[in-house]
C-alpha cells in the first residue's frame, strides 16, 4: 500500500514484530448491548434456547431478565480484539482457557483488554503466531469473558529479528470448578416443558453422539450483518476484492459465525443446555463460505458435577460443524488424523443443564 | 435417516400418526419480544403504519407504548407451534377463526398451546390433515393470538391405521363482536395527516377494489432472517440441500413473510388501518422464491360498525398477493375457478379504522 | 397505469406541478427509535464510534444515554419526506444547511415537515427541481434535523405551465456559530484510547487527506434492509422489475446508505469525530449496485474552534467514497472537472472532535 505521510492517521492494525511478550491493549469501541443485538442474533442465527429468548422465563429462575446469549458475548468481546490483534492474522489458530463470567444483561456496556502471553516466529519468518489472553468486563468491571487465542500474524517485515519464543502453557479444558453459574440462578421451577424438553443433566453420557440434524444455508448478507454486528473488522468477510485476490476467492464467513450457528442448532438434542460456561479449546479446521449449508453434531465428553450444587451440572461436548454434509454418519477425523473434507469446527465446551430433582 | 440410538434425544417433529384428536400442547421457546424486534420487523417489511411505530403516536391515543405489529405476534406464535406440529407438514392449508387479543407492547414474553381439534387421513394413506387451534398468551395470561390452522402432515409410517376422521366446523369468518379493541384507545386526537391520510372508515365501501401498487423484491437472506427471527424451523426456508431435493428445487420463502410484505403494502390505500384484528380465511395459493417481487391488492368485502364504539369501525378485506405481476388488473380467480398464476396469497382480514368525527 | 376509481385512495406521490412555492408539508409515519435501530444501524455499517455504540461511555460525558448515529438520524427524517417529495424523482441533485440539532436518544419519537423554498422548471418541459426545506423533531417539538435537499421530479403532465422560478440562495457551508453541541456533553473525562486512539482536533490541518482504507462490499439484502428501516419508500431501491425496466437496469442502492458506509470508513483515520454537526453540501456523482464495494478517503477542508468551548473543535471535510477502487491515491475529479469513473459521493461535512487539553 502506497505510504503517504496522511497514512499514519489510519490504522492498519499490528504486524507481528509489533507485539511485546507482556505488552497490554485496552481495546477501541465500548459497547452497549441491549434488545436490539438480542433479535438481530435470533434472526442470524434462529437461536431458541428459552432462557435467552424469554424475560419472563429467566425471572421464574430469579435471574433479572434473559441475559444475552453467551457466544454473542463471546463475539463482541472478540470483536473489540480484531483491529489491534488480528487485523493481519493470516489464520485465527486456536481458543483455549474460555471461561464465560457474570451474565450480560440488555443495557450492559462491554469492554475488553488483552495481554500478550505468548510469542513464536514461524519458520519461514514470514510470520509468527502471537498468543493473546482477553478479558471483556461490564460497566461494574466484572468480568463477562476471559479467553486465549493464539493467530497466525504476518510480518510488515519479514527481515525483522525474530522475539525470544515463548509458548504459554495451555489447559486442556476449563475446570469444573471454575465455572460460573449465574449468581441468583435458581432451577426449582425449571418449566421442561416450556424449555423444550426433559432432557436433563442425568440423561447424557460420556461418548454419547447426537446429530443436531437441522441444516442452515448461508447467504454473504447474513455473515456480514452477523460480523458487523460484532464491529469485527476483519477484511476477508467485507471486502469481496480482497477476498477475490486471496486464497479462496471468495469472502469468508467469520468462523464465529458458524460457531453461533452450531450453537443454535444443537437446541435439537440439548435443548436444556441453557449456558455456555466454557470453550475449552477448539478451531476452524477449513473456511465457509456462503452458499453453503451447515450442520452440526456433538459428542458428550465429560459429565460433572459442579461443587455446591445439586441443581445444576455441567457436560463438557465436542461440536462438530460441516459444511454440505448432514452429520448422521457422525463425520470427524479419519484413522489418518485427517479430517472429513466436509468438517469445518471442531469446539470443545462446556454447557451447563439443570439436574433432574 | 439412520436411527442410531442417540436420535431419541433430537426431535424429528411429530408425523401424522403421532396427532391425537383433543390433545394438547405446550410450545416451547417462550419469547419476549422489544423495541428490537419492532425494528427488524420494520426492515424486513418496510411498514409504515402510525400505531405501531412512534410510542408517541400510540401515547397520544391513550395507549401505554407503541404495540407491536399483529402480523409480527402472529409469526411469533406460529413459529412456537412449527416444531411439534409442522416439521413434517407437506403443505400450510388454511387459516381460520384467527383473534388478535390483547395488545403485545415491548417486554410482554410470549407463550403459545395448541390443541388438535381435527383428523382426516387423506385418500393416498400417505399423509393426513391436522387440525389445531393454537393460542398465544402473554406473561400474564392474556390472550393476545386465538387461531385455527390446518396443514397436510406425512405419515411416517403409511401403514399405520387412520384415526375417526373428524373436520371441526370453521366459522366463515370472525363476527364483528369477536373483535377486540386495544383498552384504553381512544381516537379523539387521532392525528389523520401524521399517520397517512384522512381516509376514514367510512370512506370504504364493500366491493370496492385498491391496488397498493408497490412491489418489493425478496432475497433469500432476508426471508431467512425474518424467518428466522420467528424461530420457525421448517426446513424448506433455511437449508438449500433439503429444498433442492424437494418439488420446487430452491428454498420457499415461508408465507407468513408473503402476509407482512401484503399488509405492509396495504398501507398504501389503507393507511388508517391501524390493527388486523382479525384473519377470517386464507391461505396461501402458491409458493414464492427470492428474487420474486410481490405486489398486492384488496377488496373491501364488508364494513362493519362496533357494538358500543363510534370511533372504530371494522373493514373486512380480501388480500391477493401476486409475484411479478403488478396488481392494477387485480389479479384473482378467473372464471374458471382457478387463480391467476401470478396469485400466491388470497387472505381475508379484518381491519380497524378510525371513523370520522 | 389503469386509473380506476379506486386508484384515488392510492398515493402515487407528488408530481412538479402538485408542489408551489410555500407549500408546508406534515410527512407521515411518526417513528419512535430505540436499541433496535441503534443494533441494525451497527449490522449494516459497523460504525464504530464511542460515543453511540456505549452507554456508559456516553454517561461518562455528561449525556443521558448514548445518541443515536447522526446519519441515522438523518435517514430516518429523509425517509419520512419521500412518499410526499420525492417517490417521482428522477435524481436526488443535492443537500445544504443541513444542521443536527439536539441528540436522539432511545425512546425518542420523531417527525417531519418541509416546506418547498425554490421550484425550477427544466428546459426540457418534462420535469423540474423542487427544493425543500426539512425539519425533523422529536416529541418535545426541538430540532433534531434542519436541511435543504433538491430533487429533480418528473412532471404527470409535460403541458401543464411552468411555476415562477424561484431558486433559493444555499448557504456555501453551515457556519461554525450554527453547530450544535449536545447539552450536558463534558469531554474532561474523554477516554481517547477507549474511543480508539489520541488523534485530537489540533492533529488535523486543512488540507491534510485521509485513506480510509477499509472496503465494504453491499449485497442487495442489506441495503433492502436499510431502506426499509428508514421507511423511505422509493421504488428503485426495492422493485427488481421496475428498476431493470430503468435506466441503470438493476436496484439502486439509497444513496444514504453510501453515506453511512463512508461515515463508519471514516473512524479509520477520524477515530475522534464524535459527532456530525452538519452536512454542508455535496452529493451523488453516480448509482452504486449490489456487489459494489466501497471505499472512502476525507480531506480537512477547514478547521474551527468552537465559540466558548475550549474542549471541542470542528472539522470541514470532504469525503469522497468510490466503488471498486481503493482510495489510497484520492480519486476525486480531474483537471477537466470530471469525477474519476469511480467516484460515488462528494460529501462536504462538519464534525465535532474533542481538543487536547
Amino acid at each position: 500500500m502506497h505510504q503517504s505521510p496522511t497514512m499514519s492517521k489510519t490504522s492498519g492494525g499490528n504486524y507481528f514484530e509489533d507485539f511485546v511478550l507482556g505488552q497490554k491493549l485496552r481495546h477501541a469501541t465500548p459497547r452497549s448491548l441491549g434488545e436490539g443485538e438480542r433479535a438481530i442474533y435470533t434472526a442470524l442465527t434462529g437461536t431458541r434456547f428459552a432462557l435467552q429468548s424469554s424475560a419472563d422465563f429467566a425471572r421464574s429462575l430469579g435471574l433479572p431478565d434473559a441475559p444475552l446469549d453467551d457466544i454473542l458475548v463471546f463475539h463482541i468481546v472478540f470483536g473489540r480484539t480484531v483491529p489491534d490483534i488480528s487485523l493481519n492474522a493470516v489464520a485465527n489458530l486456536g481458543y483455549a482457557a474460555c471461561v464465560f463470567g457474570v451474565p450480560v444483561y440488555p443495557g450492559d456496556s462491554l469492554t475488553a483488554e488483552s495481554e500478550v502471553i505468548g510469542l513464536k516466529e514461524t519458520s519461514s519468518g514470514k510470520t509468527g503466531v502471537v498468543y493473546v489472553r482477553s478479558v471483556g468486563r461490564n460497566q461494574r468491571g466484572e468480568t463477562v469473558l476471559d479467553y486465549i487465542r493464539w493467530v497466525l500474524v504476518s510480518k510488515r517485515d519479514p527481515a525483522a529479528p525474530a522475539p525470544d519464543t515463548h509458548v504459554p502453557e495451555l489447559p486442556k479444558a476449563v475446570s469444573p470448578e471454575s465455572l460460573s453459574v449465574p449468581a441468583g440462578l435458581s432451577l426449582e421451577s425449571y418449566d421442561w416443558a416450556l424449555a423444550g424438553g426433559d432432557l436433563a443433566w442425568e440423561d447424557y453420557v460420556p461418548g454419547e453422539r447426537i446429530d443436531h440434524v437441522d441444516g442452515t444455508t448461508l447467504e454473504d448478507a447474513e455473515h456480514q450483518l452477523a460480523t458487523r454486528l460484532y464491529q469485527n473488522t476483519a477484511k476477508v468477510h467485507f471486502n469481496r476484492q480482497v477476498a477475490e485476490a486471496g486464497a479462496f476467492g471468495r469472502r469468508i464467513v467469520y468462523g464465529g459465525h458458524v460457531i453461533s450457528i452450531a450453537r443454535a442448532a444443537s437446541f435439537n438434542g440439548l435443548p436444556n443446555a441453557f449456558r455456555v460456561a466454557a470453550i475449552n479449546a477448539g478451531g476452524h479446521v477449513a473456511p465457509t463460505f456462503a452458499g453453503d449449508t451447515l450442520y452440526a453434531w456433538s459428542q458428550v465428553l465429560e459429565s460433572h458435577a459442579l461443587p455446591g450444587r445439586d441443581d445444576v451440572g455441567a457436560l463438557r461436548l465436542r461440536t462438530i460443524a460441516t459444511k454440505d454434509r448432514p452429520c448422521e454418519a457422525f463425520p470427524e477425523r479419519g484413522e489418518d488424523g485427517r479430517y472429513d473434507s466436509a468438517v469445518v469446527l471442531d469446539l470443545d465446551s462446556t454447557v451447563l443443564l439443570p439436574r433432574r430433582r
